[in-house]
């Protein structure tokens, strides 16, 4: 069984009879079936019944059930409900939309709203700019994400992406204090996608896309950066890409290698694994092979188009052909961002001295971290319970935020290449570990450091737009 | 000089020096040319300086003005800065997006993202009702615009909507507990902005078209009430029409006639004339004549299409021609939706015994209410300044609150009937006055009463969507 987590954990009302050791011989059935309890709350007490909330963490649905029965089948105990706490704090969404300032009186009233809204609406209307600094342009990012490649979950549609962007809206206010709102777009075609963005834009200062599935994502990102002028920046690649960087430069001083030398294995050529070849790359690292379902890509291997076109072309110097195994061989740095158990252990043991493995798959990793213990270097994955969490939010709260500080007009490669710079940095030199690679998502440094630096970037690459003081 | 305002008030910082009578000496200078000195606060004292902000309503920009220069030119006093209070309030946006519940831990995180909305996304992905239940779609609002018919303003587009909008978003959280969130499109095309909002509808409860120019608001509106199971309401019709019933009725017992015996003249056809007439037909009113530009509209006097067609079919029974001036002899109402001065009192003179006379022009109003004291029963303007001010705030939190409590999917005309009747209902009998037919904007009572009225007729007329309770 699976261990028990709060994701699954349930609150079951219980009415206890008063007769002695009633709640003894409850919490002893619900904790023989492997339920994790978390808290016992006393809710009412009423003649000869008292009642109870029991937190109780739970492996799975199924196992939430059983929790449920057992607790039933206690002598002296009945079940008044079950309550799913994840459930619970999606009831009505879990975000919300309120003003800045409140609206007590007449007056502000017509500060806010007519008539002397005209005026702030005059001046946008004759100075568009103006937008970034008199509206909620100057802070919003829109998460727009049409569901088709949600999470571990795919093609789960618009409807089902909802709670996933609402989230990431509640991580971006949370993290960076940036009012985000997801936009959930009933359509699959990229050319519908783009003209919707467009058309939204007015009312906000950044885009980030989410979750849309390869190769389409490449088009739809493509296609907005050239027509908008505000930040356009698709998280599944390159939030991942620069965290991934920020990580392999950390663990490249622990095993005491440089960019310019290692090789590295991508498995996957989809949104993250395009991105992490191109960050790469551009960080300097020369001999990169990625590979698709079908083995490594090369020049030659077939007519590509698009972003694995540029794979074929900027990738592989060698032509190398084969399957990921095989090209693990003697490698320094293996890149998973493909699927559960690609890998093993013989693999791991082909590679070069001190090999370093990320194995980001979700929530199942290319290869799990104990299988490959004192022979990788370095391990990270994409979970929150194993050491080196390679996390997106350790990355795009502060790149929008850093972008909205200056005005960037767009989110260039060196604003990426600066954001894991400053990731990176948050782990100090004599901090730096095997285990310890990339800081902890609740490290609330992390964002002010990346913020800084992203709009120093923009600053250098000249991309502020010009805003009116008055 | 028009009055000083506080939507024109700024906050002259200045830095006095210690000599006596220097504060007497500003206060007067400003106070000689019309300044209104709200408030005077003092900043920080060092030396010999003193520097404190006023606050100063003035008349309009040329006014605040001189108000600096007046405040410059005495003696002892240096101006600093002077901040315009309304553009203060808009900088960086009036409204922000939070998260319902805090992010503190990695549980919380692994409850409101991933794991675990994993499940939440499921069950919505496979039940996708379920996003009115366990996503912001339970509560949310679009306030969409294009900007093509903003306030008195005119065709000021997508960018200048965005305070407007904002603010309107900010409304209906503070009137009705609503998470609204502004959409300005850039797009003036009908089939553009109806399949923009029809890709847009996963994320949004409901869709409150604002500021459309006739006659397109009205193909919109229909469009989108035939695609949409969500509630699509366009404010500038149904809005104005809900408040103006609600006032009408009042003002009916105040002179004591009935709908099914008054005749109305309406100037206007645009977006709210045509929804005041339509809404006074299915009240009972039988005898309505709408005039446009050209005078009277009646069946023949051109070939009609749209909502005009629909006015030349269902109003002016007698098909009588010529003006707004000559259809109001003899008649019982006047409501304006045009211009400014549209009507002189011998006109409003010429009506029925106990004239009632609604000028919603804004901010001028068809006829000014001093210039017909004493002559009509009832008079009622768009303004605040003024008794009787018929605002859409009085009706479209209440009717979002009511459909959205009990998940109605579409706003129907016996929901507009029960909201003015709410809203009518909130001024009780024996407070009813000639100058008092509307309860104030900040009467909170009034959302709850229309919203619940407003979902009573939802039930009645079998609207509820059916959620799945788990």
């Amino acid at each position: 069984m699976a261990t028990p987590t709060v994701s699954y954990s349930v609150v079951v009302r219980v009415e206890l009879s008063h007769r002695p050791g009633t709640l003894g011989r409850l919490t002893t059935a619900i904790g023989e079936i492997g339920g994790n309890i978390l808290g016992l709350d006393i809710i009412e007490v009423s003649g000869d019944v008292i009642v109870r909330d029991v937190t109780v963490l739970a492996a799975d649905a199924d196992h939430a059930a059983a929790i449920r029965n057992a607790a039933e089948s206690v002598d002296g105990v009945h079940v008044r409900s079950v309550m799913d706490r994840t459930f619970r704090l999606h009831l009505g969404g879990k975000i919300e939309v309120r003003g800045r300032h409140p609206i007590l009186s007449r007056d502000d009233l017509s500060m806010a709203y007519t008539p002397g809204v005209a005026r702030v609406a005059t001046e946008i209307a004759e100075r568009p700019v103006q937008a970034h600094r008199y509206s909620i342009k100057a802070n919003s990012v829109a998460v727009v994400s049409n569901g088709s490649a949600v999470l571990g979950l795919g093609n789960i549609g618009p409807y089902g992406a909802i709670p996933v962007m609402e989230g990431k809206a509640q991580l971006f206010k949370e993290f960076a204090d940036i009012d985000a709102f997801p936009i959930c777009l009933r359509t699959t075609s990229v050319q519908e996608t783009v003209e919707t963005v467009e058309r939204l834009e007015p009312v906000f200062g950044g885009i980030n896309l989410e979750d849309f599935a390869a190769p389409e994502c490449f088009e739809i990102e493509d296609a907005l950066k050239a027509s908008l002028d505000i930040p356009v920046f698709h998280d599944d690649q390159h939030g991942t890409a620069v965290v991934v960087l920020a990580a392999l430069g950390n663990s490249l001083k622990v095993v005491d290698k440089r960019m310019s030398d290692i090789s590295v294995v991508i498995a996957g050529a989809g949104a993250a694994g395009v991105a992490i070849a191109k960050i790469l790359v551009n960080a300097g690292v020369t001999n990169i092979m990625v590979a698709d379902r079908r083995g490594l890509i090369f020049d030659g291997r077939e007519e590509f188009s698009g972003a694995k076109a540029w794979l074929a072309e900027y990738t592989n110097p060698e032509k190398r052909m084969g399957s990921v195994g095989e090209a693990l061989s003697g490698s320094d740095v293996f890149v998973g961002v493909s699927g559960p158990g690609l890998i093993g252990r013989s693999e791991v043991e082909s590679m070069a001295k001190n090999p370093i493995v990320f194995g980001l798959a979700n929530p199942t990793p290319e290869i799990m971290p104990e299988e490959i213990e004192g022979i990788a270097a370095v391990v990270a994955t994409g979970r929150s319970d194993y050491p080196n969490q390679i996390n997106n939010v350790l990355c795009f709260p502060g790149i929008f935020r850093g972008a909205l500080d200056v005005g960037a007009m767009s989110i260039s490669e060196s604003m990426k290449l600066a954001a894991a710079h400053a990731i990176a940095n948050a782990v100090a030199d004599d901090e730096l570990s095997p285990s310890y690679v990339v800081p902890s998502v609740f490290n609330r440094s992390v964002v002010a450091a990346v913020a800084a630096e992203v709009a120093e970037a923009a600053r250098r690459d000249d991309l502020l737009r010009h805003i009116i003081e008055q």
